[in-house]
């Protein structure tokens, strides 16, 4: 079941790296997309930086929303994922293609991707000059959510049934999933 | 055996967001510290994103030379990582006391720490605005290099065993150990 994160613990949505899929909606249309390059930047407020390139559907979106969505998805989705980073927005309705379906979000207008393990929603804050430079960009998360079967009380699950657990992308549609938890002996 | 990575392929490096150590040299002096917010940003040139936080002997050694490097440790290094994210090399010789050895880089002054699978050598391009807003720098990766049992022509091996593998920092001195390789169907 999908159940809200403290703002506080949302960066641990994040910090372990996977891969994440952002959506964004902006005058009567919705996308996603599949980003590698996204990560944790602050912890309270939450913040985090993240790469939208400059020629891909979404961007646009963002670019006139100033909000999007990154979401955790899991391995169980391996095909979606892949699929909805290799297509455009302007080519192919992705949700149609790839059978998404999603739901409202709380905060932002951009839609929550069904299945998957965590939420962020963000609203985007302006930086021009590495948005341009770069393609980076930092926004502030204002609502997180998770399934409480992957991830609860602020913490993720050391059990998950593998069809929860998240994936890294390596390059080329080859990914690695989530293996064992390990402790350091503080 | 450490073999050099084409510039082309470094992004490859550390894409699917394991844990990094990040060391800088300046005036003398060398430091280590453990880095979980540090992403690709550009292919060719190849460039990262990686936040230094501002209170740290690192950031202190990278304002100075505008260089560190970024690398990828194993699992085998656990205690190591977690021990040098958690004391400041302020007042602590990190080196003697967690045993570290190291190496010369190619390009930096800065370090490579012996044992990891990847280095990535870098050198910062300034952003002042976002160095100062939210510790946020962007570099650009002038050298890289790779443990070729782990990493060969351009590829992470899909076999590697437990000990060459990478982690991802979940929180608070639990992390995630690389999983099974996954192919998405092109």
């Amino acid at each position: 079941m999908r159940v809200p994160v403290k703002l506080e613990h949302a960066y641990r949505l994040i910090n372990h790296g996977p891969v994440t899929l952002v959506t964004a909606a902006h005058d009567g249309k919705e996308n996603v997309m599949a980003v590698a390059w996204c990560m944790a930047l602050d912890f309270k407020p939450p913040k985090l930086a993240i790469v939208l390139a400059q020629d891909t559907f979404t961007r646009s979106l963002v670019d006139g929303s100033g909000e999007f969505v990154v979401q955790v998805p899991t391995v169980s989705m391996l095909e979606m994922i892949d699929g909805v980073g290799n297509c455009s927005g302007r080519s192919v309705n992705k949700w149609e293609q790839f059978g998404i379906t999603k739901s409202k979000a709380g905060k932002v207008k951009a839609p929550l991707v069904d299945g998957c393990c965590a939420w962020l929603e963000c609203k985007v804050i302006p930086e021009e000059g590495i948005q341009e430079r770069y393609d980076l960009h930092v926004a502030e998360v204002i609502a997180a959510w998770a399934d409480d079967d992957a991830f609860k009380d602020g913490r993720w699950r050391d059990d998950l049934p593998r069809v929860k657990k998240s994936v890294h992308h390596i390059a080329g549609g080859t990914y690695v999933v989530d293996g064992q938890v390990v402790r350091a002996d503080r």
